[in-house]
């Protein structure tokens, strides 16, 4: 039975990251997120905010990918050009969309012009461009494949949140590993041999150290919950031939 | 004054990062000892351990930046083939380094055979490929400038320590920020004046959440110290005269 794959590919755009002066949690939080619904994140990339890099890299993951979720650049300010960018990937005019704006004129009365004119910025979406609810402060957008979301972690998760039941999925993929205090050598030909045999499954192998020691944590992916089971009894008994000890039982994810 | 710009792309390789079962913190690692070098992280992709991806990407990145970081992919388990890859993206076989192999042979006294046959494929590289310092186990290697570390964050910075002094380096960024009680969209204009006033620093503006209330950090990311001084300055006068508070005096990172 072949499983059925939807994939994406998440774009982190901000200098923040690449500065090394932010740690990014987003790749992690839209991993999970998605994963749970059954998409399965196949690349990510960390860019600038800089157009003659978004625009390029917008158009071929969007190609590439079943969906592109952005996070980042979608503030009032002069660095939040992810909007322009993905207007300019999909070759279609930046326009103001109505609801956005009337929505940003209701919660600024009390603003000036210039401090409205620079929230307005945020109305600006590719023309064609659908919504993404943002329970928190002004929508975000998505264009085709494209999702495009916040940069602020917890504003990011809402937006994600929201698209929950909207998106086309797969088949989910599940999980299950196995800790044990053994070296990654002991086991490699024995976990070599179970992977050719299952193709199917992704295992993978994670050297770890710890207050009990060096170990290596064994993580099998796929989609059949019961293969995954089986091939947990088998690695174990693999960590036992191996003279290793395990640590815990398999802990599914 | 055009400053001397030397780049750097990261490659995360790794599935356990794309399921968003491990936070990746390679990344920021590398982007601020390299900052702090004057090596500039000007892209990073995270990608799966599949050779049809990793192949490709590494020919792409290496002839597009001036050094490329790979992380993850190095062990001596059957996902472990960033060295086989690499191999690939370059053209040249695969072969036994004589260094590395009598490395582990002399740590593997212990070892039975099939234990030793599994670290020993820790010591194939790419042909032409040299050696990347590791105290704590096998050496990794370089190919060119394709640089190639361990997954484990505290091996992949003890290897990154040993490179200090032997690349190329640019001119350095120093960063400088501005924390204030004060909306994105109040101080919008003036910092979209001030980024084009210069446009050799690089403004950011990240909104926050904290007990203060909500505010916003202006970093400001340059090569010449004594500017940034002065656009922090201007930074500061441009939040008072929008109606916000200083959280703090700028500080230099």
């Amino acid at each position: 039975m072949t499983a059925k794959v939807v994939n994406a590919c998440v774009l982190i755009i901000g200098n923040e990251i690449l500065s090394g002066r932010t740690q990014d949690t987003n790749l992690r939080d839209i991993a999970n997120t998605l994963g749970g619904w059954g998409i399965r994140v196949a690349e990510a990339r960390v860019i600038p905010d800089e157009e003659s890099v978004i625009v390029p890299t917008v158009r071929e993951v969007k190609a590439k990918y079943d969906y592109v979720f952005t996070t980042g650049g979608i503030g009032p300010t002069h660095d939040d050009i992810t909007a322009m960018c993905i207007a300019k990937a999909f070759e279609v005019p930046l326009v103001e969309h109505e609801g956005i704006a009337n929505l940003i004129r209701s919660r600024s009365q009390d603003a000036s012009e210039a401090v409205l004119a620079s929230r307005l910025r945020m109305a600006m979406v590719p023309e064609g461009g659908g919504l993404v609810d943002n329970p928190g402060g002004p929508p975000g957008f998505r264009m085709e494949n494209v999702y495009v979301l916040a940069g602020i972690p917890s504003v990011m998760r809402d937006m994600l949140a929201g698209l929950k039941g909207k998106l086309e999925t797969g088949d989910q993929v599940f999980s299950a590993s196995v800790k044990a205090y053994v070296t990654e050598s002991s086991v490699a030909a024995g976990l070599g041999t179970l992977q050719s045999e299952l193709p199917n499954v992704d295992i993978g192998s994670y050297p770890f150290r710890d207050a009990g020691g060096y170990g290596t944590r064994l993580v099998v992916r796929g989609t059949d919950q019961s293969v995954l089971d089986d091939l947990c009894d088998r690695i174990r008994a693999l960590v036992r031939a191996s003279g290793g000890a395990l640590a815990d039982e398999a802990s599914s994810e």
